[in-house]
């Protein structure tokens, strides 16, 4: 039986493709500046700011601005709720991967009683 | 260090939450109906509506439309083209969660050379 639930667990905010690569990359990397942000991602300023704004919205990130060099410099790290969202996010993607794989825990019939709580109705 | 590659795979097509729900159903059960989908997903019939037509217009799915005891039936298939690009989907995510592990191939400097393909630049 296809279990719903991890995909009810999807969180928006990091779903998106563009925040997902950039919580991935923080996730491993703990800083990194806009610069270094922008030149791997190969993102827009503006595209990648959008992003950025949103995460630190929902308190995933946090920017640290400084001077170096007489050089404005915002340098980019999760916060303990973000690695903590990420965790979660990857938890229920690796519940998605298994049962899509055909040894994995799949059904070969409906689903029984499986539902989604409303939250997944507003996808857009 | 952080592989960028599967993150520019992500088929957005599939990737949004409610069509990789459906995706996932149908990857796993051959055959359902529209009411089948809808009453599993908890989904609105114009929501639902919208996602079928889109990965049909992809080609990733088919609809057989029958009637069947004076009533019509809506039965939706993946194609092979929609089986294809969901596991190519699903290998880029494991490859996505396999990274984010602690004990993954990833990266504890900045990615170096890592560079999206425009493609990626477009991220909403």
């Amino acid at each position: 039986m296809l279990d719903l639930e991890p995909f009810e667990k999807l969180d928006r905010v990091i779903h998106e493709r563009g925040r997902l690569v950039i919580m991935s990359l923080l996730a491993t990397t703990e800083r990194l500046t806009f610069t270094e942000l922008r030149e791997t991602l190969g993102l827009t300023d503006g595209n990648l700011s959008v992003h950025l704004r949103k995460l630190e919205a929902h308190g995933y990130l946090v920017v640290d601005k400084q001077f170096v060099d007489r050089k404005p410099r915002s340098e980019y790290a999760l916060t303990p709720e973000g690695r903590a969202a990420f965790a979660d996010y990857i938890q229920a993607l690796e519940v998605i991967v298994r049962q899509a794989q055909p040894d994995g825990e799949q059904a070969s019939t409906l689903p029984a009683g499986g539902r989604l709580k409303p939250g997944l109705a507003g996808a857009g």
